[in-house]
């Protein structure tokens, strides 16, 4: 599921930044649990939050979607 | 704003495989006025339906966000 392989990405570059979930969450102005799900593949997230996310990150969306995707 | 680069994007990947809105809404199996409305920035959607469209494009997720973004 491109869900879960989203979120194990956004998992991995958000622990490169070295901080948690929380502190990254407040960072980019999420909700703690909403970001939660995201990074557990449990929520069709919407672009205008992907981009959040990918800001915070300081990656861009092509750095992002770089993995390997399953049909 | 991020959804009007994305719809650019698609619509330029679009009219690359010669196919019009509905015909490609079509082949992918997507209501075609919701696909126009995505193509013309006007809708958030959400990973599922991205990952759909770049499926039909024959592009990876990271090929279809390769575009400069602004912030």
């Amino acid at each position: 599921m491109i869900t879960e392989d989203l979120g194990k990405r956004i998992r991995e570059l958000r622990q490169k930044t070295g901080l948690s979930q929380e502190k990254f969450a407040l960072k980019i102005g999420m909700d703690r649990t909403y970001f939660a799900s995201v990074e557990a593949g449990r929520w069709n997230i919407a672009i205008c939050n992907i981009k959040k996310i990918s800001d915070g990150l300081g990656v861009t969306l092509s750095e992002l979607f770089d993995f390997d995707e399953l049909q």
